[in-house]
């Protein structure tokens, strides 16, 4: 089981007993048609999903608010392992670029617990204490909280 | 043939026609026992050299100076293609744990020219011009050159 506590003053963790298969799961963290049905927190939108979904591969989800404001986010996968795990880093924008600034780097775990279930972690890293809070302060815990939710009712249909 | 320009201003470069061959170069970078010989600026010397040569495998290279001062370098490798392309960096202490502060990655290329040489590419980002500058002002150019004189030195012995 992993911990969902973090590991340090850092990091921020989101874990979630899903009714949802882990493949389906990985599905919509990976296929764009299914990561726009569910990427922003309602009523924003996620308009444009470009996945490249190996390591060096470069990402960049666009959310567009209710205002018809873009926010482009970049970064980078670094580790992909198919239905099991996924990290990701905004610290490049495409191999190896750095950004203009590291501000977090993902590691979503997908464990699947053989009864249609999946333990899914997001584990949220950040370079300093201040980034952290930063973050916790957007309000990482509901809106991840809500994203999660849509995330959750999407790949239990899929 | 690669372009020994920076491509951008947080950029450092170190280009060289060298007299050895791609893989022995590859091998002085990869294979601690080798790399513990050239590492270091004489007289600073490499007593420590862990490498974990993988993708998300990480690294730890001590240099030591004259007067017993230890100085350990941890970073992780991001992409590993045997004898032509090695890029790692110091933002992560391992896999996928963001470091105290990311300053730079740096992406080796090794291009076998086929009559024994190659061309050797240090290329070295960071995330702030400031960065950059510090690393300037830190003697990179004269630094990286003394070190890579080394490399080649060994490497032609191969």
């Amino acid at each position: 089981m992993a911990n969902p506590e973090p590991t340090n003053d850092r990091e921020l963790v989101l874990n979630r007993i899903i009714d949802a298969r882990a493949v389906n799961l990985y599905r919509a963290w990976t296929e764009p048609d299914l990561l726009k049905q569910w990427f922003a927190p309602k009523p924003y939108l996620t308009p444009e999903a470009l996945l490249d979904v190996r390591p060096g591969g470069a990402n960049l989800i666009v959310m567009r608010g209710p205002d018809e404001t873009d926010m482009p986010n970049r970064g980078v996968y670094l580790e992909v392992v198919p239905n099991r795990k996924l990290v990701f880093t905004d610290a490049f924008t495409e191999a190896w670029q750095p950004s203009q600034k590291p501000f977090m780097t993902v590691t979503l775990t997908f464990e699947d617990l053989g009864d249609g279930r999946t333990n899914y972690t997001a584990r949220v890293g950040h370079w300093t204490v201040e980034d952290r809070e930063t973050h916790e302060k957007m309000g990482f815990h509901q809106g991840w909280g809500i994203c999660t939710d849509q995330l959750a009712e999407l790949a239990k249909g899929l």
